[in-house]
């Protein structure tokens, strides 16, 4: 007789074949789809994720779950069939009314914001915010009242389960009382230490060339994954055929290159999912933040070091040619620069979570109904004032209006991106400990044993754990902003 | 009230989406996927075609069917019924489970292919034909039963509704008497006639510039389509995102050129379906062999045509550089040489119709059950030698290894390139004879009034009426060989 496990077990393996194809018609629609084909590819995929929706929250679900607590199962199994029951949680919570209604708003408003923000046009956007915003709420006082928490909580546990607007205030507001001051002094010293740029233009096959050679050097399996070029770079398709894309500017190579190492630290932890239990919701990365903490690990923690920074420096001499400024020394300093900045996404490591903060703090209280639409330019210059001291009076573009995440309602993602710049820095301070001879084994490109221990800690655990079992397994103690403070210490005023 | 038919339409609407899906996961699996991907992949798509298979047999679809039939039915309505009820009996009589096997079998043989055709592996490909033989037969036993017809007639029925066995051995007896004779002709006549092959190397990207600036001479929208790189040429993708892919030889440049010709052929038709129908299947192709008659018409009836080659041999000489070979007599005699090879796809149009009927009459005894697949090779060489005086010996790789459409089962549509080709022919007569001024025009390039007559009595009628219909309705008669053996003793003996 099949159990109700099994039942489950081929349900959500039927579900991540569907995933497969709109991941994969997904990847294409930002790589290669011309623009006339956007209209029939956006229905494709909607009837797909109305399907997928359909076969997650069919009744017999909701009873096979119940039953399968009842069945023995071992601990991948039970800890599969937690991973099971949230995602089916998160889906058949919300009326399908509600998740249409966001879902048209929440195009309506990004559609429109790809022509308001250069317009900054701030009216007219937050016309279509408060649409996406009231609908949200919604959302999350649904979610809210199932968990038992508030409404931002509850949107946050989307994204990053086991996390708390509690926890986020200790670990953030902890930033806050150092990173200020950090910053003013890295930017004082950095004035000492001039800097010079490349002098391009730089072809984009020699730039293509480059990068391909660095991934071969991470270790990215090129029989299970490709590089691309999209508008916004992103790491997409499936742990079996993981696409990653950059994207490329003439007369500057390295923000294309260290987007490269950024998305195939991504791409290393979904290629190197247990693959036994692959197609099973346990088999999936861990949360946002955790992915987000391979990716920093990769470009923060592993590219940016001086060492790391000496090993692919003849690489990039031999496909961009010899100049001055590819000097060691200059080298560095270019990957290390700190500059605080209007845009988030152009963001050094340690102006960075001076972003997420200050988003996170809108977010929360916008979702809590503390504030409303027309308050953010105010808070927001307020917030930008006291962390990075930059004014946006009048500039929506490169301020408020700046991101894609709000547009269709993500409220709770911004956060996961300082979380994985903490775990990140905390996972390479237990791979210090773990590899005495780390520095030199970076300068001279004998980096496998760091791929065996992410591999080991991490990757190959893929949802088994909770997020806190995991890192608490892999570095002794659960989440510590110190290593962070300690990391940016370490490399921009101690060097 | 619902009516039965706008319950059919919007099932059909929704079966066309998830195609869509399937054909960009399909046109990426040929072009960019890595070899790792592979099973997951063909998992995928073999779970979407069950999922497809299930929505068109749903019970209610054969009621609706009976209903609408009863409503009250413009004439495409009920064109569109018909079509909708091909579809379905076709569907419902397939068990789920055979579709399933049918797919992963196919994927993996197809797979497999791609390496063992050039390690020559006739061994290890054999084995994995013969499931894929072996679950085709088992299709065609249950569509000939249903059918009330022979086994192979069943499967040819798929590809061109209307067309039997009988009437193949009809028409193709008929070139079987003269093709032999004719094309024995044409090789001493051009014997006499040298000509001189144009000296690589030919630069990858040069020649994808001339297939990009024929495409666009040819009418190819470019926002509605792209040009890749595949083993194997094929139109692929949807009517809204046409998907064309060639291959590159750096030491010879026609075969590529003459391929993207041809299949823009193909995607003129797809790009050009009737718009306001898109989704339903009256809107599809009429039929393999049509599909077939619009790339052959491109390639051979205009592209080959002296007057063609003169209009784009500037462009020619522009991309690839003048040399003596590039002349107008020799580049026409390049275009026009008739040699009997192993090649199906490099074959001239002369002994093209020589390797369908070789794998025409192989693959209806394989589904016939008169022979085995240990028997192809020993069948294959017999017929080469027959047909063309070519010996194959041991040759599997440009034997009978050299297809892709027999690995994933795609018996019975071998035939419908000849049909094709006799189409062609009869079209290109039938606008010879509308257009007084044809051949002056070509050479102008003053091809709109040829798109305009093709969209006119081909293209934008979907499959409103039977092939029979179509071509008699576009010709002033149904199908007659008389204008393809007439096509190939003009070009080839008169002039």
């Amino acid at each position: 007789m099949t159990s109700a496990y099994q039942h489950l077990s081929k349900t959500f393996q039927r579900l991540s074949r569907f995933g497969h194809l709109s991941a994969i018609a997904g990847w294409d629609m930002q790589t290669m789809m011309p623009a006339g084909g956007s209209q029939a590819r956006g229905e494709a995929l909607a009837e797909l994720s109305v399907l997928q929706h359909e076969i997650l929250t069919a009744k017999q679900v909701g009873s096979w779950l119940d039953q399968a607590e009842q069945e023995s199962l071992n601990d991948v199994e039970s800890a599969n069939l937690s991973e099971m029951r949230r995602a089916w949680q998160q889906a058949a919570l919300l009326p399908a009314a509600l998740v249409e209604a966001k879902s048209i708003a929440g195009s309506r408003c990004e559609h429109a914001w790809r022509q308001q923000r250069p317009a900054n046009d701030w009216q007219g956007f937050s016309a279509n915010l408060k649409e996406v915003v009231k609908l949200s709420r919604e959302e999350a006082e649904i979610r809210a009242q199932a968990n038992g928490c508030s409404r931002y909580d509850a949107l946050l546990d989307v994204f990053e389960p086991g996390m708390t607007s509690a926890k986020l205030d200790k670990t953030f507001g902890d930033l806050k009382l150092w990173l200020p001051e950090l910053l003013q002094r890295i930017v004082a010293k950095q004035a000492q230490e001039p800097v010079e740029r490349p002098t391009g233009p730089f072809a984009i096959e020699a730039q293509r060339q480059l990068g391909l050679s660095i991934m071969q050097q991470l270790g990215f399996d090129f029989n299970a994954g490709r590089l691309d070029v999209s508008a916004h770079p992103f790491c997409g398709g499936v742990p079996e055929d993981v696409r990653i894309t950059t994207r490329y500017k003439q007369d500057e190579f390295l923000s294309a290159m260290m987007g490269v190492i950024h998305e195939t630290g991504h791409a290393r932890y979904e290629q190197n999912l247990p693959k036994q239990w692959l197609g099973q919701p346990v088999a999936h990365a861990r949360s946002t933040a955790i992915h987000e903490s391979q990716s920093l690990f990769f470009e923060m923690q592993l590219a940016r070091s001086a060492d790391f920074l000496q090993l692919i420096l003849p690489q990039v001499v031999a496909q961009m040619g010899a100049q001055p400024a590819l000097n060691p020394g200059n080298f560095v300093r270019l990957n290390q620069r700190v500059k605080p900045g209007f845009i988030r996404v152009d963001a050094d490591e340690v102006s960075y979570p001076a972003h997420v903060i200050l988003r996170y703090e809108i977010e929360r209280a916008l979702i809590g109904g503390e504030i409303e639409v027309d308050d953010i330019p105010a808070v927001w210059q307020e917030k930008m004032q006291a962390y990075l001291g930059i004014d946006t009076r009048g500039n929506y573009r490169d301020g408020c209006m700046q991101d894609i995440h709000w547009t269709d309602g993500a409220f709770g993602y911004f956060p996961t991106y300082t979380l994985g710049a903490m775990y990140a820095a905390q996972l390479f301070q237990a791979v210090k400990r773990a590899l005495p001879q780390l520095e030199s084994q970076i300068r001279s490109g004998d980096l496998q044993p760091i791929f065996d221990w992410l591999q080991q800690n991490i990757w190959q655990h893929g949802s088994r754990f909770s997020t806190q079992q995991l890192i608490t397994h892999a570095t002794g103690e659960d989440l510590n902003p110190a290593y962070f403070r300690q990391h940016l210490e370490n490399r921009y005023l101690h060097n």
